[in-house]
């Protein structure tokens, strides 16, 4: 397996770079569209084929890379089937897991942040990791107070798919706003602030509704343009199949 | 590879148990002779085989469990060549790393918590993961005013073999006093407080001169003890001798 932990610096986001070290296949966890030509030189160097990307849920703070990726690589775009995109190519489930190459990763149904979040599992034999998206953070969590946030079905979600993992199991947030990079499942179920096994539900409760957050910035932008894979424009589609490059359907 | 994290409560540090998977041999990284037994049980959960204790270095703060391990398994007990300790039968070194199973464990001279300190790397075709014993901890690191200690070594040392490691590295300390688990290289060469991009040599002799730190408690006592690799009493090996149990010549 090749794996890649990429930043976005402006939403914090981090992007997965997860690839078959056999078939050279690789999936893009969670790409940002500002980082989009960034991720594909990464791929380059490596020599690796971006067969899929692959968000955990459709985001709020960023816009996703995946349409872009599509247009500009020939990639599939990959989502949870419970967000039903028309835009997306594959839609995966707990039931259908994303096969790269020789790879699996295998979703968790995690919702709480958002209604129809997912988080990836990846257990290759090494290590098992988790990519958790926005479900959990290290030592935090997503917020729950828009796109049918729920922070009692967040909690479950937490407590009951990830904490239940091996504790070994390595930790991959979606963001980190500290510049921490990993934590474990034995890290987070011990020190976690808000879901820790010190904090209750109904104080995890008390603690989602007291956060008094700003009305994120980017919102109503960036979830109508998730909805469409990233919204990739018509003019980039043209100008793309001006200089010859691939369709956005790959 | 077959990996676990376990933890001594009392001197907060992590033992590490790393197996191959394939020949199911497998070694424990610092272990503390007080889990002995909790560690053997691990072993035989797994379904394992102990061929190696091996340790980052010589302890101030625990007695290690590689005599009580050879005494009770039948094991080997490696440990730096640059210790240069009869009790030992493996010496390893930059030159001879250790070989379990399949996999090897690179040794990385590392000195500065001590002058014959070791990290060891293990690099088998996933992320990479170096155990780094008391030379660099999550945002902290070993301290550096006994047993031959030096701020300046111990900077070049995380700078210059650990710094310079691929950024996705998973680092391991030897040591949490705050429930933390796992870091990784870009993690700590961004944030680490002591020895992060930001810190300069200067600063950093300055904040070790500067901590303060009571004599150890346990030093008088676990150095000579360590320095006959955990110091297994004549009494124990009778006594095994007695049981039927294994030499502890192995």
């Amino acid at each position: 397996m090749i794996f890649r932990q990429l930043f976005e610096p402006e939403s914090s986001t981090f992007t997965y770079l997860v690839a078959c070290s056999q078939t050279r296949d690789a999936v893009l966890v969670d790409p940002v569209v500002e980082t989009c030509e960034r991720d594909l030189a990464v791929l380059a160097e490596l020599g690796l084929n971006l067969a899929y990307t692959l968000d955990t849920h459709i985001h709020a703070d960023h816009i996703t890379a995946a349409c872009r990726m599509r247009a500009l690589s020939g990639c599939k775009v990959a989502y949870p089937a419970a967000d039903a995109l028309a835009c997306a190519d594959v839609h995966v489930s707990e039931e259908r897991p994303l096969a790269v190459g020789k790879m699996l990763l295998q979703p968790v149904f995690t919702p709480g942040h958002t209604d129809t979040h997912h988080a990836y599992l990846i257990d290759e034999g090494g290590t098992p990791a988790i990519f958790t998206g926005d479900a959990l953070l290290i030592d935090g969590c997503g917020r729950t107070d828009f796109q049918n946030g729920d922070a009692d079905a967040l909690y479950r979600s937490v407590r009951e798919r990830i904490f239940t993992l091996p504790p070994e199991t390595l930790v991959y947030p979606a963001h980190d706003y500290n510049g921490r990079r990993v934590s474990s499942v034995a890290q987070e179920s011990a020190r976690n602030p808000r879901l820790g096994q010190d904090v209750t539900l109904e104080q995890f409760r008390a603690i989602m509704a007291g956060l008094d957050l700003p009305y994120p910035r980017k919102i109503d932008v960036a979830v109508p343009a998730n909805r469409e894979c990233g919204g990739c424009p018509d003019e980039l589609v043209a100008e793309l199949h001006a200089q010859g490059g691939k369709s956005p359907q790959g």
